[in-house]
């Protein structure tokens, strides 16, 4: 075990200091409104909308995102018995920092006279680019430091933001729901990550690598979010009218179908076939990954229950017996699990866009063109993320060792003890401790 | 005492499975997106609309109540210690099955060409659909298993969608809020199964019947959702433009309204003047019901808010003195105390309306037959309960034995005891069991 | 110490009905709906939006604010253990009262034909006027009855009404996302009536003033819903088209940049580097409220992102080092610390505007009268508060005794100490303390 220094003073601040100001910079030379001059902005999913519209007329749908983004992603995380703190904490963080990064990015290559122009359109993918490191933040959680999870930001929404431009502008693939540019590419980007930073010291478990009763109905929270909102997700880029209506449409029923299956599917891998948390909080979502690639394709609604059903069984599957092989075999420690949640229903939904474009459920794209957005997609992740890992292995960065690992006290005040404990039971245990 | 079963090894996923493959056949042979073709949907509540307006308008509606089912009922029921996991997730079990039927059966009357088209207006009422049974859930919430609920789901929402056909379609009476064909009749339904289900084994109580501080602030989470989405509620299905403005500002002051009457109550019947959780966590929501069947009618504010005083002091007047007598005397233990937040306040609503209409307050509707629609509801609810509640006590479908009723880890996998204490306490107990 | 008279049976249920009685009968004089019949309503915000635009297009944004007060606020507030029934429960009595207050005084000078008409822009300003109440009762949280609050809601939402009024049609200043109108004016309300309120007894603190693990996660769920929503509430009333677009925008990229300042500055101050929830919970929304007053103003996305990083240096520098000294040498026991909240970051709002309409940012503004409007309103403040706070001080209104602060049980009806051990630890504690 190396000698850590986890000790952020200066570090930290020094980190997230200069990345905002550099931010700011960059933002001063090239962000503007996009406000009303006869310029609209022709980011992708906006150019055919009636100018005639509100320019506010998306707002709704970002805010659903929004949520999805710090409510849902956060709270997700927060089943760690005594890592909640830094699950809606540094979720928080990474998608402030991350929406800000992303905006410039993903607009880099859309300049009107050398200006990025800001639209409710362009908050929304910045939004999304967030997504794909909150779903890395999900393999790593417990075994990094805010140091290390900035630096990861600043990587992978740049991978990120390379990728999708490929998978969007040079391969012109559909993805509206971005299985493939934000699920698939953030899990395996964040299972990359993990690999490299592999703890042997944790072969046999950690203690705090788990949840208790209540941490798991704030988890709770953000699963609720996440199922109610994904059809948002999946429509708020999608063409106005029909297009976004069949995409919501799609969404709703692709997860009402997983989450029959995943209690199913729980219930019958389990002992007694009693229902596991760890399934029903991520297992239940697998369909609005799933759905999200031919989500605004004509696959009927029937067509998108049957991709949200098969997204459930592989989830639960892959949480009961995939996970502990990865852990075991693969040197690859999972800790949300993404590579059931996002990785293979991800992988599933470039399928079925690749299958639904052979079928001709969309026009203007090709099985093809689909097949090389998805294994664009995975390689960005595979090779990004583990160049990333590396980086991350740098000493200074302050990860945490072993016996620290999934908890926040390392990086947090948490409060004392001896209150948590009264406040909680209203006796005095201090009495008993002082006896024994 | 009889033998249970509860061991839900195979029975759990082979219904919930078979219910869910049954539905997507019925949904490959009927179910289409309502997107333009010349042919829009003359579901109620859309037929005035606008066919310029885009179909995606009532979207954010729709998000609200959705939030409303499955935060809202979902977070509502975790007040109990310790049955979080059952009460947020089979709310989200029963509700996603519950949503995927009953867009089949209320549409099933309104196909074109033999098909039934999807858009956000039928998504509303789906989920509107899946409220009755989320109501009703709570009258018997800690007594039943998964299968019960899923059966259960099954019939009500069958029973619900003759009843609404006949309000609606035959009646024509007005209910835009559906004090009547949810509230009530949701109330009254669970109160029938609650009868059915009768244990004599709780006539004293049950120690896991109850909260705890925690458990208690987890419900103020849906109790401050309902209240504030409960506009969108009411307001819905209303004609859009005035009506719709009528129905959210009626909502708002009722609800407004209700909540000093039920804060002033809980203090007046509590002992020292103190206010009690149970009644603020439901009784301020009375109001939203109560207004519901008149909601868009020409009440003015101030008497949606003299509706709403009036059914915050009778719901926290039914906790208080109503519920005891209805466990110990009609053999009806009402665990969410449905009757006090939807039952009466359910008919107060149906009761207004009658009068409404008398008073002409809304045109082409008649106070006979506003009675009679809350007739229909009433007698659909308690009849079909009452035959709903004699199925589910079939043997076989799993029901929990008396002590282990309000329990989580009969149908669960709850984490460990000795995590829970060591991670909220942070102090070893184990040795002082092991002196003990 | 006085003797204190707790008790609030009779006490409180007179003074809460009195008052919606009495508001019920305003409302039944003044107060209709604004439907159609060729008087569109001139509220401020509204007049020159198009009279083709459905009446409920507001709609989504006054949810988005609903939310933040009656979640966001709400759930701000339980980060202290003992008292989060009070926090989002009074918050809900507070805000219910306040908004059908806030609606009658806003409106009285904007009569129809001797009549208020409703419309979703007044129930925006409604929710708005409860906003200044909720602040206040951060200032004082733990410290006071529930009878004592309900008097200040009357008080101060009359107050800050003359205030909104001198500032918007006498001063015609620009404040569209109230920093001085609300936010400055709710903080140092609450803080002249919390110096009024001292309590000698409090010097050294007080067992409940803190918080436990599971309460701060509470709090992160207030936290998250204000900082989310945020570009709603200061974007609600702007004029549609461009100048809201560029609300959103300001507050977006304001809040975003606020965080990482927050997070760096919390780092930098703590020993360790470690961070602080009381930061992160609180000085992370400083952007909000400094980017308020100039949101609709031509400042730029990154003038906005200064602003916002400024806001969470001095945010979370007045945490750690002002807090304190208040307490200790200014008499002002601030629980919440809305001075760093909402106090300095709306006073910098307040500057920034003055700046922005020096600097020519928006039309008809002048720096002078912008300057007036911060000074009218910090002075209606400090006196308004003064003068409550001493009205509060007479003894019949059931103020806490000093030991029994920040405790629910003085007011609420508490689950029974043995039933939250148990279900927490699920140990028979009760064999040890009878041995201890």
């Amino acid at each position: 075990m190396p000698a850590y220094s986890t000790n952020m003073k200066l570090k930290f601040p020094v980190v997230a200091l200069l990345l905002e100001i550099i931010t700011i910079i960059l933002y001063a030379v090239f962000v503007v409104y996009d406000v009303g001059d006869g310029h609209p902005s022709d980011h992708h999913g906006t150019e055919n909308k009636s100018h005639q519209e509100s320019p506010v007329s998306l707002y709704p749908m970002f805010q659903d995102v929004h949520v999805m983004i710090f409510i849902g992603f956060g709270f997700l995380m927060t089943f760690l018995k005594r890592y909640g703190f830094s699950s809606v904490g540094l979720n928080l963080l990474l998608a402030a920092f991350g929406l800000q990064w992303g905006l410039l990015l993903q607009n880099i290559w859309h300049l009107h006279d050398g200006k990025i122009r800001v639209s409710i359109s362009s908050m929304i993918n910045a939004d999304f680019s967030t997504a794909t490191v909150l779903i890395s933040f999900g393999a790593v959680l417990g075994k990094t430091s805010p140091v290390q999870l900035l630096i990861m930001t600043l990587l992978e929404i740049t991978i990120f933001c390379i990728n999708e431009h490929i998978v969007v502008e040079f391969l012109q693939a559909s993805d509206v729901g971005a299985s493939m540019t934000i699920h698939a590419f953030g899990a395996y980007f964040g299972l990359a990550v993990a690999r490299m930073l592999y703890r042997p010291g944790l072969r046999n478990g950690h203690e705090n690598d788990g949840s208790v009763y209540h941490s798991d109905m704030f988890a709770m929270i953000g699963t609720v979010y996440l199922w109610m909102f994904w059809p948002s997700f999946n429509s708020a880029i999608a063409e106005p009218g029909d297009a976004q209506l069949t995409a919501i449409i799609n969404t709703y029923f692709s997860l009402a179908a997983c989450a029959l299956a995943a209690y199913a599917t729980s219930s019958l891998v389990e002992k007694k076939g009693k229902l596991d948390m760890v399934h029903i909080q991520n297992a239940t979502l697998a369909g609005g990954v799933a759905v999200g690639t031919c989500a605004d394709m004509n696959i009927e609604p029937f067509g998108a229950m049957l991709i949200g059903v098969i997204a459930g069984i592989i989830s639960t599957l892959g949480f009961k017996f995939l996970t502990p092989i990865f852990a075991s075999h693969l040197g690859i420690q999972d800790t949300c699990g993404v590579h059931n949640l996002h990785g293979m229903p991800g992988i599933l939904g470039g399928l079925a866009g690749i299958v639904a474009a052979a079928l001709g459920k969309k026009a203007n794209i090709t099985a093809g063109y689909q097949a090389a957005a998805l294994a664009s997609s995975l390689g960005f992740a595979l090779i990004g993320g583990a160049i990333t890992g590396l980086i991350l292995k740098l000493p200074f960065l302050g990860q945490p060792p072993d016996q620290n690992c999934f908890d926040d006290s390392l990086y947090w005040e948490v409060p004392e003890e001896e209150e948590a404990n009264e406040s909680l039971t209203h006796t005095d245990h201090s009495k008993n401790k002082a006896e024994a």
